[in-house]
Formats: structure tokens, C-alpha cells, sequence
């Protein structure tokens, strides 16, 4: 007697150091998972390294008696839809590569390919904090800042797919500059490395602050990790330095909401492990600074899939692509 | 033998001083138009003059065989949708008034409110310079600035209907305060009034601008066309003026372009009748401070409906509105 096969789907989450692939059945459950390193210095390799791992995987998923219908890859960077052409990646060097096609042509499945943020907000809707939420913001808080937007229900890509680039809005007109080229973006301002640079600075004026033992009295060696932990511990200098970003942060929240009218904001990302440590600030700034009748109604939140966002939601990806999502 | 009837549909545009009403095709062109003073000071007289207004020009298209199908009524403010609740208004005594019901019913059409600005944009896709363009950004340059945001060839209204207060997002967060309670909004560095504002500066430290004959000496008395008609003068305080406002718009622009990623970016309103004075400017700033891959496929135009934007455009609700535009 042949048993029922159970339908999954292959979530992939491309890092610049690590590779994961999960079979995630229709509820958002992780059946099986495998994690790989990045070649991500040789484009080639990398994409190499993915087939190799999308392939394993399906055998895997066989052996367990399910069946993968389609394949949902998510990483960092600019791409084209509904092309899932990778335009330009800021951790792998993939440049012009067309990801999507390789997989499906490879692979020989419906597949998919989306930037992180996007990808996470999709895990967001599917099995975290925004279940039946059509309108949300999602801001991805680590060593950068990205975002996902859903309209309607829907992830809103742009025109070619490459909105919601949340952390390049301008907060600050004459902030520091910003890797993207420009200045005073939101992730110059609230990233994990304007938080860095936010201790740096109020240490060096407090001599009493846990951070200096924390970093061997060396500055330079500070890492968002430490600022962190000492906030937690209550030291003042780590706790102004999460203030100092929640400030701008709150700003962004308050031009995205304007802008938009979302129901939700939710933060997620490295960062947010530390979210309560921020929230409280940035919903205070979105009160003070926002329009009553358009920012009362929506909740900020944090994210609820913590570091499973990208391969839940490279999942939700996959689902949504063969129209079986929702 | 009786003629065949052609279809409208009536188009409101309520103005604190002014509100037309216009019987507009499925093209878009104006069929009959008829204009009446606003009691915008008196919240139900308002509301009997709009009914007076639309019970009339439907009595003027009968008798040239026009059949009226649906209402749409543009006005600024705040609006909750799909219920077109007016829920406070600017510049009309409405606050929590249920615009839509109140026409519906007493019109026995069906009918539409939208805000100004929302009904701007629809009237550029509809009959302007976004016909078949899906994803785009309008700004409303006057007094203020407002916003409508297309996306995916539907007007972008957010969770409660309160999307697209572009004019409130936050570009410098120590900038001047914003009419709104908040500080360094859009509205505060770029809208018509911030013009004035900027000129009233450069005019002090400029004993040889044209403005101050303008003025008749009056800095308190100048007026945004008096800017306007000596920057066309090529008088510099005036130029340098509209080059002012148009950094901020410029980075507004940024952050809504990184944000959402458009096809298009449409400037309307007032002061776009100046808006060649601030295009080059804009243009500059969006290419010098935003992402390369992101802006440069993105085209910023002037809007081409001029003041019946808002008539056209609310005419374009209305027919959307029963489902025949498109």
C-alpha cells in the first residue's frame, strides 16, 4: 500500500555566510532543513551551491515521501520582477544573474525569488504576526534596513519590483552618509551599525559605562551584540544609544505610515532580538510626531518568526507563486 | 423618435471658497460644468449646497439627454473608506460627516468621496499624463501638499483610507513646524506656503530683488505668485526660492521613490503652474541623492490636467466607482 504523500514546498534563505533550505508544508511547518556555507565571493559557485542544495533537498524531501511543488528563494538585494532577475546582491557576488530562471530551468519546478525583506514580511503573513493582516510594513532591522510593504494582501514590488526600500528613505537631510551613496538614511540613522556608532560615541563620554569592559577598552571593537547585552543590563550609555535609534527610527515609522496608511509596522531582523529595548521609544516618537488620526490606529510590533522569517517566508513565496497561499 | 441618451456621470470638486460641478464622459471630456460659492464656515449649509448643486446639474443634463449614472465628490481631508466619511476636513466645517451616504441617498445615484488629492491622481490616469501607467506617486503642490499613490492600477486609499498624506512625511527632523502638530514635514519645506516663507528670507538679504516693488515693501504681504511671476522674471531671490523648496521635494521624492518604487512621479496642484521653475531642481536632487537602480527608470512630470484635475478627477472615481473606467 502506497502512503499518502504530503505536499511541501523548498523555502530557501540565501546569506552572505550561510545558505538554508526547509521543505515548510502548507501551515507554515518546517518538515526538514539543511544549512550550507556561502560561497557567496564567486557567483558562480554560489548559484552552484544552491542547485546543489535545492537538489539534496528534494531528494530528502522524497525519502520522507513529500512531495516539493515549487521553490521560493530569498536574498538580499535589487531584483527584477516578474523576472526574479538578481540586478545587483550587496553580499553575494551575484550581479544580472537571472535566479529565478536557473532554479525552474535546473530544478524543473515553479519557482520564485524575492529580496529578504520582502521575503520575511511573506513568512510575516504566513505564519507570524500579520495572519490576515492585508496592509502592513515590515522594516528588517540588522546591519542594514530593508523592508517589505503588502497592499492589499499582496507583497507591493513596484514597478520593477524593486520598492520598499525602507531604509533609504531620508530622515535626516544632513545625516552621515549612507553605504547606498546618499545621506541621512534611515539606515545611516537605525541600523545595527548606526546603533555601533551611536555607542561609540556616548561611551567615550561616560567613563562609567559597562561597554568599556565589554569591549577591552577598545572602541573600535564594539559590536551591536555588547550594546545589547549592557542595555540589558541597564547601563545608561548602551540604553541612550537604542534611544538614539529609535528616534529616527520612529521618524521613518512616521513618514511610512503617512505615506501609506498600513495597519500594522512590524520590525524584524537582527536587531529586533533586542526590539523591546526600542519599542516603547519608537512608539513614543510615532505618537508625539505623527498624526493623530492616521498613526492611533496602527500597532508597531515585533516580529514573531525571529531568525525563521527568511526561510518560512522564502516558503510563503514559493506557496503564494503556485496560487495555493490564502 | 427619441434620441439616444449619452452616459455621464457628475464629478464634485469642494473647494473652501469654490465648488464646481462637472457632467464628464467616458473619455473624460466636460459635458456641462457649473460653479457655486462654498459656505464652507457652516458644516450642514455646505452639505445643502452640494446636494442643491448636484440635484441641479442632473436636471441640466436631462435636458440635453445626458443620463447622470453615479456621483463623485472630491474634497480635502481626512476620509474613512470604503464608508467616504469625511472624518475632519481643513477647510470645510465637516467633521465626521458620512458624505457618501448623505449624496447616495438624498441623490439616489450611486456615489463616491474622495480626497482631493486621491481624486487628482485618479483624474491623471483617467485623462492626463498617467493614462496606462499602474504604479504611480501624485503631489498636490499648493497651500499644502497632498498625495495620491496608484498601485497596481487602483488607487492606493491604506488600512482605513487614510493613505497618501505624502505631504506629512517627515524630511528634516529638526525643520520648522507642520500645521499638522509635527515638525520638518513635506508640506513644512516644500508646499506653496514654505515658498513664501523661503522667499520672505531671501528677499531680506537681497535689497535688489524685484519683490520688494512686488510687495510694495511688505515682506508679510507676499504672495506665492508674486514669487512666482518674478522668478519667471529671472529675479534671483526668486529663483533661489523655488530651488529651496524644491531640495525638499527633491528628497521627498527620494524617500517615496525608495519607498515604493513608481513607474512615475506627478507634480500638480497650485504651484505646479510654476512647476517648470522646480523640475530641473527636483530632478538634480532625486539623481544626486537617490539609488541609482532605483531612480533612474523613474520619470517626474508636471501634471497636465491643470485646475480641472480635480473635477476630471472626480468624475474618474465615479466612473470606477460603478466599474466601467478601464
Amino acid at each position: 500500500m502506497k502512503t499518502r504523500r504530503i505536499d511541501c514546498v523548498l523555502g530557501v534563505d540565501v546569506g552572505g555566510t550561510k545558505t538554508a533550505c526547509a521543505a515548510v508544508d502548507r501551515d507554515g511547518a518546517i518538515l526538514l532543513r539543511t544549512d550550507v556555507r556561502s560561497p557567496s565571493d564567486d557567483g558562480d559557485e554560489m548559484m552552484g551551491a544552491l542547485l546543489d542544495l535545492i537538489s539534496r533537498s528534494i531528494e530528502g524531501c522524497a525519502e520522507l515521501d513529500l512531495a516539493v511543488r515549487a521553490v521560493g528563494v530569498g536574498a538580499a538585494g535589487f531584483i527584477l520582477q516578474p523576472e526574479g532577475l538578481m540586478l545587483e546582491a550587496p553580499n553575494i557576488a551575484w550581479r544580472m544573474v537571472p535566479v529565478k530562471r536557473l532554479v525552474a530551468e535546473r530544478i524543473g519546478l515553479p519557482s520564485f525569488l524575492d529580496n529578504d525583506a520582502n521575503v520575511a514580511a511573506s513568512g510575516e503573513r504566513f505564519a507570524g504576526v500579520c495572519r490576515g493582516v492585508d496592509d502592513f510594513a515590515y522594516i528588517t532591522l540588522g546591519t542594514g534596513i530593508g523592508g517589505g510593504i503588502f497592499v492589499g494582501g499582496s507583497i507591493y514590488r513596484g514597478y520593477r519590483g524593486t520598492g520598499a526600500e525602507i531604509g533609504h528613505m531620508v530622515v535626516d537631510p544632513d545625516g552621515p552618509p549612507c553605504e547606498c551613496g546618499g545621506r541621512g538614511c534611515l539606515e545611516a540613522l537605525a541600523s545595527g551599525t548606526a546603533l555601533e556608532r551611536a555607542a561609540v560615541k556616548l561611551v567615550a563620554a561616560d567613563p562609567d559605562s559597562a561597554l568599556w569592559q565589554a569591549c577591552g577598552g577598545d572602541l573600535a571593537g564594539l559590536t551591536g551584540e555588547m550594546v545589547s547585552e549592557a542595555a540589558e543590563g541597564g547601563d545608561n550609555a548602551a540604553l541612550a544609544s537604542f534611544s538614539d535609534i529609535a528616534y529616527y527610527l520612529g521618524l521613518g515609522i512616521v513618514s511610512l505610515i503617512h505615506a501609506l496608511g498600513p495597519e500594522k509596522v512590524v520590525l524584524g531582523g537582527g536587531v529586533s532580538h533586542s526590539g523591546h529595548l526600542l519599542l516603547d521609544d519608537v512608539r513614543r516618537v510615532v505618537a508625539e510626531r505623527g498624526i493623530p488620526v492616521l498613526v492611533e490606529s496602527v500597532s508597531i510590533e515585533l516580529s514573531t518568526l525571529g531568525t525563521e522569517a527568511g526561510l518560512i517566508g522564502a516558503a510563503a513565496l514559493a506557496w503564494e507563486g503556485i496560487g495555493t497561499l490564502r
